[in-house]
């Protein structure tokens, strides 16, 4: 076992505190990985809260996670010592599962997040990314393209795949236009993404105070969704809408803004029901649909792909003592556009 | 001018009665149908009685309608007096429209109904299918294929294409588990045309009342929805479900019957807004959708598709006297599977 340092959250209603624990020992096929930086994800925040109803404390929190390998298993064949990689949400998936449908896993039962469960033996806690090391299986590691810089690179492992999957499932590209709803750490990912896919994209948010930022991130328009005249303009407009706000917002407004056969996609979790009327969806075969994370395959593509375009997310750094007070910021949405963890502050 | 004969509702809170009105002059592309059969819709219902508030009376329904040719206009090329044709849901669409995207103008600004709604000149009511004759533009008329009974094909031309499309545009076939909700006008027609498809056709109904019949019409299996094992036991199953009821269901619950990727779609329309948890929909990637008739191709498709697997609709013929008896059994859904009116008992 090896010893780890982190900042963990020990109760619902406490700050997170600093917290040393142990790190599994590393089997044949696993990685051993130092981890350099850590996104701050807005789950992080309802998990450590109990927001969701399934934390066991203590939590130690993170699953944007980016690093270098520091050893490897006898049977690792990917990544060797010196590797820049990166870890997502989860580090492991029913294999069965896994092995059938190798790239949906995200969606199967058996999945291991990142923090907050256990591992395969029902056992062994994992914990996240807010912590100095981590001993993950070489199959959940991805390799970081070497023009990206480490700490804009930890929030494609969350945000990045979020926005990636649902763009490409629902075929963002070329003629293709896409409304990006939220402008906050996942929207400004889907407005770099799915630019660089080559569609069409718009940012519904719902103040214009991002909008200069939004135009140069991708965006060919940038509309307010608290003027009315938005919903009459657009109307019929968009091949895919993709949500990631998880306020209540006028739904059916919303679909009425797709194209015959359009979609909108939900990757926040509102805490209430969507309220859609049939009215909405039957007579113009639109539909609504869920999109969470991505398969393993489907992140190292994406990360390739960030590679390519050389996308990253925008940032504000910081070290991990501000930890709490980066928590209420993304609350009231005070950050552009992703908090990082610088993780080598834990040494202070 | 010519005159027809047919019975009409001339306001939301009284039966329909006799009426006689003037059918439009031929124009060269139009096609002169004597009407022989036409289905009872429940939408026929909901139009005479204004429960969709845009009735203009006096307004003759039917849009499921069977009959033979009795004249044709001089550019009129595929048909011919005596042919046996079928009309449904709409008698014009947006040209422009129609020419851009042939295959979905149903879903188009400028669809002209069958009944209670004006032609393209904004000024000749349209009128229905529950009288002897009926003039149409030869491109919204679709060939009844020989071997098909013309009184049990009536109903093809809306209960058929409302369940053919959705079976067809969600990929029924075989390998594909699909589920119909309600066994119905139009959920027998799901089942019917979905087995034929290769599809492996599970029934979802209040009760195990019509079981016999589902499984002769082509299910594999049948479950009550009263059964709360049943939500058990179909947990993660379906690759598709038709929910053809507009009933208050559990929608959640059905929703996890799907498997990943799986898509519910919604042919009725409920009064009231679908609650849909994103819970329900975001960690499996499902959808949930509207579907609504179909366009003219895929219904002259789906017609040759019925005449190559023998299929029709299970119907109870009636004299057009029967009718408001008839649309009262429609409401207490007693009727196995769907009300046609034999046309010639007009004359009587």
């Amino acid at each position: 076992m090896a010893i780890a340092k982190g900042y963990a959250a020990t109760d619902a209603s406490k700050p997170l505190t600093p917290f040393t624990f142990e790190r599994r020992e590393p089997n044949a096929d696993d990685v051993v990985i130092d981890i350099k930086f850590a996104g701050i994800c807005h789950s992080d925040i309802h998990t450590v809260r109990n927001e969701w109803k399934n934390a066991v404390y203590p939590i130690v929190p993170g699953h944007e996670i980016a690093g270098i390998v520091s050893a490897v298993g006898s049977a690792v064949t990917r990544f060797k010592a010196g590797d820049r990689v990166g870890v997502g949400c989860f580090v492991d998936s029913c294999v069965g599962c896994a092995a059938r449908d190798l790239d949906r896993e995200q969606y199967m039962p058996g999945l291991v997040g990142t923090y907050n469960d256990f591992e395969a033996d029902g056992k062994t806690r994992t914990q996240g990314g807010y912590s100095d090391s981590i001993v993950v299986k070489e199959g959940y590691v991805m390799s970081i393209p070497d023009n990206l810089p480490l700490d804009a690179s930890a929030p494609l492992l969350c945000a990045g795949i979020t926005l990636y999957s649902p763009l490409r499932h629902w075929n963002a590209g070329p003629g293709k236009k896409v409304a990006i709803v939220g402008m906050g750490g996942l929207g400004h990912m889907g407005v770099k993404l799915g630019a660089a896919m080559g569609a069409d994209i718009t940012v519904l948010s719902q103040s214009l105070s991002k909008k200069e930022d939004g135009l140069k991130l991708g965006a060919k328009e940038y509309y307010a969704t608290s003027d009315e005249e938005t919903f009459k303009k657009l109307a019929g407009t968009f091949d895919l809408i993709i949500c990631t706000v998880s306020a209540e917002i006028d739904w059916n407004a919303y679909l009425g803004l797709l194209k015959v056969d359009g979609a909108f996609v939900v990757v926040g979790i509102p805490e209430n029901a969507i309220p859609v009327h049939a009215f909405s969806l039957v007579p113009g075969r639109k539909s609504i649909s869920g999109s969470m994370i991505g398969s393993i395959k489907e992140t190292q593509e994406m990360l390739d792909f960030c590679g390519k375009h050389n996308i990253v997310s925008e940032i504000e750094t910081i070290n991990i003592q501000q930890v709490n007070e980066a928590y209420e910021r993304v609350l009231k949405s005070d950050v552009r556009y992703r908090f990082v963890i610088d993780i080598a502050s834990l040494a202070a």
